[in-house]
């Protein structure tokens, strides 16, 4: 046998089996061409020595490799590199200046801009509506996700309307805490409060439908609603919520198919629709057969008083479909939202959804399933209500102390986010990208505006950090002040 | 005080916490109307008597229930149901007859149909394409799922494009065993192959785009591409593929687009495409610039000779979209699936994605990275494999035991199916209907027929039940075949 040298570099310890770790490097030497086709391998007793591991590390190697298609093993001669390799071999994988990424051949559309930039580590974020991945109860969690792992129902091809466990726990969720009679047929569990509501553009607007929106709103839902063929007719809204006189005008001067809203804690501003106007509103949805989608993104984070219960609750024209989700009950990155409304509309939307993906998580639904049934997911929400109305507090105590004058907000009962108007001679789109480069990421009004012009306001969230760091964040925000133009007024 | 009677179910050691259970029971209570706003409740001390608990639990319960608004407490006074409740009072929650499920108020456009029925309970599927989740590697997956959760990132927002380990994984994998070099950034984690298509169709194709698919195909893969509106064109297939001289006709009769195909184990009739056709339909790709979505769906289950290398990985035109899951490498239900291709097209699905559903759940994306890594997903592979392989051989035997002349078939190289011709005097749909009364799923050539129309084979998949289970559906089967039609011809 010729000598033959190897070293591999192996993890002790390491996540991976070292027997794993020798036949991927042993793969890789022979994809780079470091080890030719017909190349006599060492025996395993020998791979084990030089390598200083067991032999039957290197046994098991070689039978994964073997099994592979990379090395063959004839009993008498020895162990040898294929001579046909698995694959044919790839254009770029050993090391070297990589080559330019090829374009595209086809011919590529153009694309909307999603907002998915996300600030740079380190940055603290006084975004609206993110949670605090940090409270989120993971051990009971991953102890559900176990438990549902084990039915191998869970892992094959289901409902795509969603566990049946879960659409019922969440269907005991409405009607308890919410004021919602809606059975399990009439909920659809999709992928977060997104896709509920893309689903319900496509499966329930005829193409090119119009549909009215808040004229500061939710610019994602906007885009889910565009790209599933809308056009968006954007109502102005005041401190009492949409403006439903002008969208009944709206409604009688052109054909209106549907309405987009927050009517609890309103997206971005935090006001919540005044009672008169919910009222209005569904008598006239019932009247117009217009379709009211409500998105009811942070129900359980009121302070002050009762959460007003949702306009679907009191939908008596069967007009209302309601897009929830458990993205600040348990965790945004779950993904699990719902749509909840009139069984035939729930129908027609599962369709689609059966087009798109197919089904959810059903482990994941499972899980959380039983979260909401043990009432651990209510305990949560109970724990965490309190933790961020201390946010709350911080913040806007850190806001008067530091920047009294320059900001003003209203205390909302709910939400996780103060709607702070900036002071006349200051530009809130260049503090928001001051702030940025200072560490702290904050939103100024533009963002939210359908017209996309500047509005002298900013919108600070207080979920996503503790106390210390929400001072820290305005510590930051107020030493990022741009200069006053012109005619300063203080 | 006043006597005060209370029964509670309370389940011992079950899944929910006892103070949960009793703080759920009694918001049952008072929501049904059993206890009155206002009502006097007991002490904690003898409600813990009452219901044989820890006074500690009774009042964790009463905690729960006041901080949710049900309950009241004075000091001195004692303890009330609450004289406002947290909600208006639900519409149907105590038992009783169910009232009709309320109507859609707003107008309904058609809706597609979904294949969505699932066979009744106790039925054997031989359907093709479904592995058996009961080989799952659950309890490495279990854990690695558990890591993940640790990492507080891995729950907020993040990567609409996919978690970036588990990119850099699949890009190792593409690379390793498929001879596909893609860089992580020209890889897009979706739900399943099917949110891969559905995105690659809306992201890339303009409205009305004409779209080749196979005359024999996958009906799902087509709704997805119908409902991003596409127009779609059969073309024919036969032994060897896809009809690319044929495609090569329409395209210059019609502007098509793209064409959608199933090149390794064609789906429904488990051909390959033969090596003259691939050649040139990537010819035909790079001068037309088609856009080509390849959907390789059964990739790692392939028993004789080498699998075949993907159309992308000698595509030099970058024309093709590659599509894969890893629905078959570890379950369908997971829904890890992916695109990859040119960085600038994928770049436009990500932006679909993102209004979407935002972003996948970056938790089980890591997890299943980490298996990934170990090479835990590719033992999996090589042992199912072998399974898999028998269980194709198990299939074979009891068809030619049982059924010779009456079914024919040729045993693929690879793939979860074998693609039956029915004797001409045998009706496929009548006996799919039957077999499926007789307790066992087969599908009939009818559903994967682009015009509709009835086809004289059957699918059977061997996919999802081990040997013995499978005689016996082999066993129902037989018993199921329908009377020979009119001139039988033996």
């Amino acid at each position: 046998m010729r000598a033959w040298h190897l070293t591999l570099p192996l993890e002790r310890g390491g996540p991976a089996p070292l027997a794993a770790q020798i036949a991927r490097g042993l793969a890789g030497r022979i994809r780079s061409g470091a080890l030719r086709p017909g190349a006599r391998l060492p025996s395993s007793r020998l791979l084990a020595r030089m390598l200083e591991v067991h032999r039957n590390t290197a046994l098991a190697a070689y039978a994964e490799l073997a099994a592979e298609g990379w090395i063959t093993t004839h009993r008498a001669r020895g162990t040898f590199v294929s001579r046909e390799l698995p694959v044919v071999a790839t254009r770029r994988l050993a090391p070297g200046p990589r080559p330019p990424a090829p374009r595209a051949h086809f011919e590529l559309p153009p694309a909307p801009d999603p907002r998915a930039a996300l600030p740079p580590p380190g940055t603290l974020q006084l975004l609206g509506g993110v949670p605090d991945p940090r409270l989120v109860p993971v051990a009971a969690l991953a102890r559900a996700y176990r438990r549902a792992l084990r039915r191998a129902e869970h892992l094959s091809y289901g409902d795509p309307q969603g566990h049946p466990r879960l659409r019922a726990a969440l269907s005991a969720l409405l009607g308890e805490a919410r004021g919602l009679a809606v059975a399990p047929e009439g909920i659809l569990v999709t992928r977060g409060a997104q896709m509920a509501l893309a689903l319900a553009a496509r499966a329930l607007l005829p193409p090119g439908a119009a549909v009215a929106v808040e004229a500061l709103g939710y610019r994602a839902a906007w885009e889910a609603l565009r790209l599933a063929g809308a056009r968006l007719v954007p109502v102005p809204l005041d401190e009492r919520g949409l403006d439903v006189e002008e969208l009944a005008r709206r409604v009688r001067a052109e054909r209106i198919r549907a309405v987009y809203l927050t009517p609890h804690h309103q997206y971005p501003t935090t006001v919540a629709l005044a009672p008169g106007r919910r009222l209005a509103l569904l008598e006239l949805a019932r009247r117009e057969r217009l379709l009211v989608l409500e998105d009811d993104y942070d129900n359980e984070f009121h302070y002050q008083g009762r959460p007003l219960a949702p306009l679907a609750s009191s939908d008596a024209g069967a007009s209302v479909l309601y897009v929830g989700t458990l993205s600040k009950v348990l965790a945004p990155g779950l993904r699990i939202g719902f749509l909840a409304g009139a069984p035939d509309a729930i129908a027609r939307a599962t369709a689609h959804r059966y087009f798109l993906d197919r089904q959810g998580d059903l482990a994941l639904e499972a899980a959380v399933a039983e979260l909401l049934e043990e009432g651990e997911a209510q305990r949560h929400v109970w724990r965490t209500r309190r933790v961020y109305l201390g946010r709350r507090q911080a913040l806007a105590a850190a806001l008067r102390g530091a920047l009294e004058g320059a900001l003003s907000f209203r205390e909302p009962p709910g939400g996780m986010a103060l709607w702070c108007r900036v002071e006349g001679s200051l530009s809130a789109d260049l503090w928001a990208g001051r702030a940025l480069a200072a560490g702290v990421a904050v939103q100024p009004g533009r963002l939210f505006a359908f017209d996309g012009r500047a509005r002298p306001w900013l919108r600070l969230g207080f979920g996503r950090h503790d106390e210390r760091e929400i001072r820290e964040a305005v510590r930051r925000l107020a030493g990022a002040m741009p200069p006053r133009s012109g005619s300063s007024r203080r």
